[in-house]
């Protein structure tokens, strides 16, 4: 390809209010062009890293047993209700309705298009197990995008789907497809760590995210260094460091005003007590109607997704002010545990376990209890449980280590779905060996080829440019030619016919440094000089190094055959 | 792959209503299922054509200098309407609102996509000429879908647009493009015929499709022997076969009753005269308020595609009864052309000329006019044209000889585009040499992949199966195992080992004649055979061919690989 041909050129100018690098190199080293908000055109140089790893996803789950097919991305609606994920919010799903009145959305991910096809065959357990995946794009109506490709609203996604008779015939693929996305990103050379997430609007009872630890990543994961875990935020057991009250001794309860003190920090600095003896207590409602009083010590906040578990609930919402005030007889905000009508059910967070003399709402407008003691004040309840939003400085339960804390960004998942989906579709069933009808066992596997595209920059660029890792690079050599000459043009015809993908910069009108320095905006791998001074032979620079070397034309092609 | 492990296999029955061979055979062999009308998956067998069809376009399109990339499916609706496409009914356009109430249409073609981006950069003469190309998802709400892939809502179209400095640049590319698309086609073999067409929702001059013939078409096309050129019927310009009257005397002009005749050939029984010598005279609105009234030959049909060119209009609607009844004093069914208001535009078609004796609607409620005469009732007009619908039997004017008809799959298609968007569009330029901003001239061209592969079973199938062109094949093996042996397995791993394409079929409890049958359904190019009876050799059967042999495993290799 020559350069002054190209689709896409590059430019000093970055988009206004790019924070992100990712963003800003592919866009000046055109790659990408933003069309709305979170949905992108991938420009020829762009297309070509994407298709490249799209080879390589392929390649690997092809070894790994996996068929591709693909499914329409507008799934009828019907299908999503039959499993209520029509409701979902994570998704923020797009609907339509055509002219005939069908409606669809338009697909964020496939678990119910592909239960649909598979129930169009009537399996049995020989034909168990398997594993189906696709390209396809996703939408996701997100509130927030961020700017380049990081978070879109459209994007392809390979996602997989495996289906089998029994959870321990599911486990062997879950390790299979773990072993697979590890290779997958080892050949992209991207360095992921295996973290243990939630399932959220998927669905199913574990998971796991495959992230790359960069600051530009949204996600904050957790590590226990003596274990070699991970756990992404939102899951990750926690217990607070405890709080030292050597040679305090339990006093008496005391109630005290404190109206309109909004926050635990105002709070304790009104009552002139450190913030870990203050206590939140949250009423929720779970959508069977359950009230729940969720305790934990004031300088932590809920983690829904750990509380919604322990309760045994689908969602969770907030009760209303007035039902506060029918509960406790307070307003918002003096709510404690003590005194509780008996209809709510009550839970404490560890963080609360071995303090005295605590504070807490008193259940009465503009009024809070301090010098709580569990014993005298309040039960101590049989067991504590964890869900606080882990933070830094929290420790690991197992083992009371304080955990490591990054920031990620997710590029894969795998997901168990057990009979998440198989228990609530019609035939989502196979014919056991004794004939009988039986739902199978489900699991399911994402990618997200943009995003991971953008994380490669993220963690492999300079103050200069891209490097894109050989395997995924748009081309394999950069060749620069100084001065208009025929040399440089046999080169580039040279290395086409050995099969090299060559961008061939043969610009007369730009200069040497100019051409140099969109070389290595670009960040092709390889970049070659043929000028007067090179003579029969070829100046080499590895975009990655600093230093350049002239060698003989056989020489490049040895290399590059490697 | 084995066949035991392949996702989608073979059925005997067809699917309720099917009508078309592509439809029954792929749902049979296992290459496709409906999701809804109009969407379907494509099972690993359909994605594996689907995918090297795609892979074949590619290398053409990148050898002919093209350059791949990609735009959202989202099109923001506002670009849309620059060009007033979003009013197009052809397409039947999806919009969709998001939650931050942007809207968007699901892109039928990018025409105004691509211009946003090219737009994004500014270009120069020097750029020119370029063609971008993508493949990517289109939807089409069609109120009728076919059943099979012949006609869908949802499929992937290769579209490319070209941009140039000039028309005469511009007439370089489209020779290039329907050189390209003949490659692609003889690669697929695919006989192709090259047929003037319409521009339809797309706009600009002229275009050409690429069509298959098949009675399976939906396409009447027309054919000109001694010129070898084909037309589209709804621009296949016609004479009618004149109509006899030797000796005929004209005759007065007299008004007869004719009330509640329905329909031109029942109004000829009734007044006893040739169909031949009635008239049709239709009026109708421009989209600027003109009203035309149209007559032509009793027997043929208005070709609104045609008339609206003659008349220079963008939409035709037929006017209203009140309507009708104001300018010709008459209800619906007796309009004439004698006696209009001035104010009303006559056209008449070419089919009118040189009758004599004719009949007419007498613009009077259950009265006609018959033995109307040039000359002496009406006068002749300056021209006659040709907007009348082209059918069997018809005349190409230029030489005067009779059409021959087909029915075709249109395939593919070129268009030139010309100033079209671009003067439509803001900043749809290029910088010209001397500097001034100047619109760049288009083309466009587009193949959807789905269609033409279910042409390709249309064109080349028989009463046991398909017969896949060696190009686009699943795999290129169909290897049968006879009874479970180990020299099947060894010949299994050998072929994959030389890089051949194997569907093995190793089951074990399916018959021979079951397994041939499964062979000749799927379509494979080439089936062999292992059994105890073949020894250290191999049976070699062609789809195509009836006969087989018994050859060596080396010539069976040198054979793959010719």
């Amino acid at each position: 390809m020559k350069y002054s041909k190209l689709f896409g050129k590059t430019l000093k100018e970055t988009p206004k209010d790019a924070s992100l690098d990712s963003h800003k190199l592919l866009y000046q080293a055109g790659f990408i062009r933003e069309s709305t908000a979170g949905r992108y055109y991938l420009l020829p140089l762009g297309l070509r890293v994407h298709q490249r790893m799209q080879t390589i996803i392929k390649e690997e789950m092809d070894r790994a047993g996996a068929q591709e097919m693909i499914t329409p991305v507008l799934h009828p609606l019907p299908l999503w209700q039959e499993t209520n994920r029509d409701k979902a919010t994570g998704f923020g799903l797009l609907k339509i309705t055509d002219r005939r009145d069908n409606a669809f959305v338009l697909g964020g991910t496939a678990e119910e298009m592909i239960i649909d096809v598979v129930r169009k065959f009537q399996i049995s357990y020989k034909d168990l197990p398997f594993n189906v995946y696709q390209f396809s794009l996703k939408f996701r109506d997100e509130l927030r995008a961020r700017g380049g490709l990081l978070r879109l609203r459209e994007f392809v996604m390979k996602d997989g789907y495996s289906f089998h008779v029994s959870e321990d015939d599911f486990k062997k693929e879950y390790q299979n497809m773990w072993d697979t996305y590890k290779r997958i990103y080892d050949r992209m050379e991207l360095d992921t760590i295996v973290v243990a997430a939630d399932n959220g609007d998927i669905g199913g009872d574990y998971a796991h995210e495959f992230q790359v630890i960069t600051d530009a990543g949204e996600d904050t994961i957790f590590y226990v260094p003596s274990k070699d875990l991970y756990f992404n935020k939102e899951i990750a057991p926690t217990q607070a460091p405890s709080f030292d009250q050597t040679g305090e001794k339990k006093q008496p309860m005391q109630e005290v005003l404190g109206k309109g003190i909004i926050g635990v920090q105002a709070l304790a600095d009104y009552l002139h007590i450190p913030v870990e003896v203050t206590t939140k207590t949250i009423l929720f409602e779970t959508e069977k109607g359950e009230v729940i009083a969720a305790a934990l010590r004031g300088e932590y906040d809920i983690d829904e997704t750990k509380l919604k578990r322990i309760v045994g609930a689908q969602s969770l919402t907030l009760i209303t002010p007035e039902k506060i005030k029918e509960l406790t007889g307070a307003e918002v905000g003096y709510a404690g545990i003590i005194n509780l009508p008996k209809s709510v059910r009550i839970v404490m967070d560890d963080s609360m376990k071995g303090r005295i003399n605590f504070e807490m709402g008193a259940n009465k407008t503009d009024h809070h209890n301090i010098n709580v003691n569990f014993g005298t004040d309040l039960e101590e309840p049989e067991k504590f449980y964890d869900f606080k939003e882990t933070k830094a400085g929290d420790l690991y339960p197992e083992t009371g280590e304080k955990y490591e804390v990054f920031k990620g960004v997710e590029v894969g998942n795998i997901f168990q779905l057990g009979y998440h989906y198989s228990k609530k579709m019609e035939d989502a069933i196979f014919i056991d060996e004794s004939g009988q009808e039986k739902p199978y066992y489900m699991g399911c596997y994402g990618i997200g080829l943009a995003r991971t595209l953008a994380t490669i920059v993220e963690v492999s660029h300079d103050e200069r440019g891209i490097i894109w890792p050989e395997s995924v690079a748009p081309y394999q050599v950069y060749l620069v030619s100084i001065r208009a000459n025929d040399r440089a043009d046999e080169v580039y015809k040279q290395l086409q016919d050995a099969g090299v993908a060559v961008l061939y910069d043969e610009r007369d009108d730009v200069s040497p440094g100019a051409k140099f320095a969109d070389a290595d905006l670009i960040g092709i791998p390889v970049r070659l000089v043929v000028s007067p001074k090179t003579g029969e032979q070829v100046e080499w620079k590895n975009r990655a190094e600093k230093d350049s070397e002239i060698i003989t034309f056989a020489e490049v092609l040895k290399r590059l055959k490697k």
